[in-house]
């Protein structure tokens, strides 16, 4: 049992880990370019750097909610970001902005990841109904930061185009 | 002890799950580009969808030996798409030549992972020593596809560029 116990609390701690490094990715990245290469387009035609920035910052945002841990930090960013396209006309803010954004979202989702347990992680998360979650135990909490990491690394894969 | 057995292997089935759901968006991805978009780069000056694809090829024969399950079926894709980048000279494979090979080693990898139990998912990958591994226990076949479904969709989020 304590053998299984530590192996689960591993597998949860690499998928931790994973998103940590995304994350690291994307922090590196906004680092090394400036904002007048985050306004170009990653490619003629496509999203510009800073609404991709946005897009990820907004859609960590909403991570807060999804996982039961309070309300989004930023709500505003909803709209711009992810029920708009980019060029919307909608005002943005600046990429320094996004950035004290981006830095307040990961530390409040740091401090419940490092505090949940594996039982946590593995419990339904907030888009989906008790009754499904007893038939589909894969919709967790734990899949969220999967999932998120994923989309993190499609859009780094672009914006890395800006350089 | 069951229960955390099962939750054990729901973890380890929502990794594999990752992996297929990535696999399946670039499927569904080369589906949907002709040779033609292929041949283009995904921005100005950067890599081209062909390269790219073959890439993501060859680093997943690559993981055959890495997750030791045998050598690599298609070794020639390592020196075009690996060691050399885009624009090298070196002959390439035709698309439809990749996509087979993707298959075929889509085929291979899918008939070891569906057969691995957990305990095999949390021991070494081949390219840490044992030594190694008895401290850094993270460094399993488990974290091998936790990292390569990150890379897959970070090249995903480029190739999609040239639709």
């Amino acid at each position: 049992m304590e053998t299984i116990t530590a192996e689960l609390n591993l597998v949860v701690k690499m998928t931790l880990t994973a998103w940590d490094a995304q994350n690291g990715y994307l922090n590196k990245l906004m680092d090394s370019l400036t904002d007048e290469q985050l306004a170009k387009e990653i490619a003629p035609g496509k999203n510009t750097g800073i609404y991709l920035f946005g897009h990820l910052v907004a859609v960590s945002d909403a991570m807060l909610p999804l996982m039961g841990f309070g309300e989004k930090l930023f709500p505003g960013l909803e709209k711009p970001f992810i029920t708009s396209p980019d060029k919307s006309g909608l005002p943005m803010p600046s990429v320094a902005e996004l950035k004290e954004k981006s830095k307040a979202i990961n530390e409040k989702l740091a401090s419940h990841f490092q505090s949940a347990s594996a039982d946590e992680w593995l419990s339904r998360h907030m888009s989906v109904s008790p009754e499904d979650f007893a038939k589909e135990p894969h919709r967790n909490k734990l899949n969220i930061v999967i999932s998120r990491t994923g989309h993190m690394a499609y859009h780094v894969g672009q914006m890395q185009l800006l350089k």
